[in-house]
């Protein structure tokens, strides 16, 4: 139940991104549709992929389909309201992120896979959404170019590991987590921290 | 042997349409014939990874591969005929529509998936080639812009789950089924229907 | 171990190629090094998910991981001496081909396809990492517009079938068909052999 929550709220939070992106690229209902559909379980579908974990997840659960009918409907309705709201969009983003990265460790571990992979499994399940969007919009995924987004995930689902071998109970550990990958990403935009430059020898 | 013809003929279809895409690009031989089988495989393929169905069918029917080949090297040679023909090739892609769409639902149906989701296969069985041919080719796909095309896999996949509830025989709701998405798609075309306009606000 | 070997040389050789495009393209180190990264293991993924073999491999073995790592963090180092030797970096790209064209029909053999399916996959295995890598980069992908590359993966991994039947050792007609992809390209690329244009009656 706890787990399934978090997986709705970070489905709304993804579909609603995903729902901005595409109406500006002034998509037809349908792509807008399916732009926040991609966004949503993209990331996810892709993990369950790679790790044998079929039929995919949304496929045996409906709700996620009428979860993101919902919040694109609503999205679409309430849009003119929501253009003035550039923070709280990020911060629903942001959340999404954080909430993924967890939910694609866990299935890592229920994979059997080592905490390097579970890591990597976790930045899946969070970026690649995003990624599948700006590929279906034309355009180079805007994590590749200048946000600290997939060093949160790694960094955060990191700290999950460490968190574990303390004594608490693991839920704990678990919301720790999402806590940390969240606050790393909004610390990283407030202090415009970024990742070191590669290009500073071409000058 | 019926839902094999169906499917050969479903290929030949949308392996045309991929061809004229290629071209368009001035892609190379290679290219042109890739640019064909994912149109014509990669909605089937993605339907096939989703539900875990491995492998995917074509690697264990190579007539797929063969129907591909001959169709790349028929449609290059009588290219030059072909473009005074446009209306044939809108209906070889419509007929190719309504014959995947219901491909997909039966394959749903085989996993034991729900009615939403088995439409929800067709759809994507129908419609993702050509998703995949137009990334590749560097484009926003042409379903999210401007056509009825999903619309109708949707309200004709559908149907096919209301008229199997009549006394017919399987048979003839899956052909009434396809004859509704392509007529579906034919009506809206020919009356100029187009899904309602979610940007009147922004004007 | 003899294909381990080659199998962790042709994921270097497709590392350095992922990180010099993604490089030209100005993205962040971490867009560089997913480039790299699913430059690498992309066709093989590809091919992985086509067959169901799944976990796909690099999520079992983390010395992929490790490898492209640093791979990646090297090239970076070492790039501005790499832009003189653009010759050794075809050299490299070259090799990653052959070599991944033949681990591709090895696994395809193991899957019980037959021959035909097992130079698809070979080819997949040895062209889908550049094909993700452009696409990622918002391009179209190169080899479906110049290069005679997936020809000499095809050819070559036609002739290991051939070779099979003669009286040699595995390993040999392994080794040679390997050879036989390189020295395609590399004499293609020499005396400027392409396809046969397809667009002559266009003019």
């Amino acid at each position: 139940m706890f787990y399934f929550t978090i997986d709705i709220l970070g489905t709304i939070a993804f579909a609603v991104s995903g729902v901005l992106v595409a109406m500006e690229k002034k998509l037809d209902l349908f792509g807008v549709f399916i732009i926040a559909f991609v966004t949503a379980v993209g990331g996810g579908s892709l993990r369950d992929l790679l790790i044998g974990s079929t039929p995919v997840n949304w496929l045996l659960q409906p709700v996620y389909l009428f979860t993101i009918l919902g919040t694109v409907v609503l999205t679409i309705i309430f849009r003119p309201h929501l253009k003035y709201l550039r923070t709280s969009l990020f911060l629903f983003d942001t959340i999404g992120i954080g909430l993924y990265t967890l939910v694609g460790i866990e299935k890592g571990l229920e994979a059997g896979l080592s905490p390097v992979m579970c890591v990597a499994l976790g930045t899946i399940t969070a970026s690649f959404g995003g990624v599948i969007r700006d590929i279906l919009c034309n355009e180079i995924p805007v994590i590749f170019r200048k946000e600290i987004y997939a060093t949160a995930c790694i960094l955060g689902g990191s700290s999950y590991f460490l968190l574990r071998k303390l004594p608490f109970e693991d839920a704990y550990s678990y919301m720790a987590a999402i806590l940390i990958v969240i606050s790393m990403r909004l610390l990283a935009v407030k202090f415009k921290i970024a990742l070191p430059n590669i290009y500073r020898k071409a000058k």
